[in-house]
């Protein structure tokens, strides 16, 4: 099978323009065929406060509404999106920027309402493969902004970690797929305070004896269930990491295997 | 030659939600493949002033400075593109929202500095016609967004009928193109204000003679001058009108041939 990297980006790497291009430099070397999935980070909620919208919280968690939508739809779909193509368009990299609703590629629906109305927040119901395998396969390098579609004309905010492992997934059927998580640290770190205390593999068994052991803690815990559920459904390898995990040389960051 | 159709609307249309709506029907109804091109309208100068951002005109013409791209690509790029492309999902039609930098599907240089400096305006060197026909070839419907972008990662503010035109312009070398310029009027009228003076066809020869009798003037020169330049270089026809004449019972509207 061939190999596809889908490579994920937050809003850490996307806030600081150097370090995007770094990223970018770093993304446009990767060889074969590739997907990029940028979040959105702080610009939404610096334009949404500049524009006098309040951002929405309960118990803690953001809730999108109308307004919400409208802004995010402006920044990641618009601003961020199209300024990334247009560098890797500089770099040699036939990108295309796509919200879920191009080409119908990433399906969703509204998250049901329970304890929380989140708004139009996304939860998935699939991608679309043999569209996103048409692109790969003339050369384009699509890059997904975190917003899907329900198909009745609704564009909803969707977490970009599921979105990328949502494509991963996908994907696996046709491709031989590994799943890369960009952020700001080098990767699953045994202690939390020592950048070079990187934990290089971890497989299911390994990950029993780093959650006994509390290593795997707080916000990495949903992290690292969701590479397990991509592993579970044939995504083949999922790395943990900073930008330079995506160079050919790179050794120090976290690969995650069954 | 397979027929293609390529239709432009205008901010009035964008900026009407009931508008858009309707316009947006009667496209999804067209037989054969198409391309959407779209301009911005007020929404961006609206939203330019919430943001604090002064709108720069020199001599009457507006400059796109930096924040004013953003602004552009914020609105055009996100917003409307994104809504646009959503809402023909749920009409059944598989819609593609692109930039220019999309794919490289819009080539142009930034407007070199004579008396006026334009800013990041681009002007026109191409289109990536064979990406665009592999597109329609696997049924998909291009919504072309008024930005492109000079390969060296600057995205750059387009004339929007420009696009359109040049869009038509190259695409006519593998279909038989028609060019719709849709607007609020139904047609090039005989009387400005009389909406049922509409000229129902002009050909290179009638041209002349309503230009002879001043019937052609102001606004509608510039828009007439840029249809023969078309029909010049291999597009079939060119329609104006308002967002009835693309359904196919519709009579009055204005076709252009050479």
């Amino acid at each position: 099978m061939k190999k596809l990297s889908i490579v994920k980006i937050g809003g850490n790497v996307i806030e600081d323009r150097a370090e995007l291009n770094r990223f970018l430099v770093n993304f446009s070397k990767m060889e074969g065929a590739k997907i990029l999935v940028h979040g959105g980070g702080k610009l939404a909620t610096k334009l949404a406060s500049q524009m006098g919208i309040e951002s929405k919280m309960t118990n803690g968690r953001r809730i999108t509404d109308a307004k919400s939508l409208e802004v995010i739809t402006m920044i990641y779909g618009g601003l961020t999106n199209k300024n990334i193509v247009a560098q890797l368009q500089a770099l040699g990299i036939n990108a295309i920027g796509l919200s879920g609703a191009d080409g119908n590629t990433i399906q969703a629906h509204k998250r049901p309402v329970k304890d929380v109305d989140f708004g139009f927040v996304g939860d998935l119901d699939g991608i679309n493969s043999k569209l996103i395998s048409s692109f790969l396969s003339i050369g384009l390098t699509p890059v997904f902004c975190a917003i899907s579609h329900d198909g009745n004309g609704q564009l909803l905010n969707t977490n970009a970690d599921t979105i990328a492992s949502e494509i991963a997934i996908g994907m696996s059927k046709s491709y031989e797929t590994t799943l890369y998580y960009c952020f700001e640290k080098k990767g699953v770190l045994m202690n939390v305070s020592d950048e070079s205390s990187v934990v290089k593999n971890i497989d299911s068994k390994s990950y029993k004896d780093l959650l006994d052991k509390n290593i795997i803690a707080d916000g990495m815990l949903p992290k690292m269930h969701n590479c397990f559920l991509a592993l579970q459904q044939k995504v083949n390898k999922v790395c943990i990491g900073d930008i330079s995990m995506l160079l050919s040389d790179s050794k120090v960051f976290t690969t995650i295997t069954l």
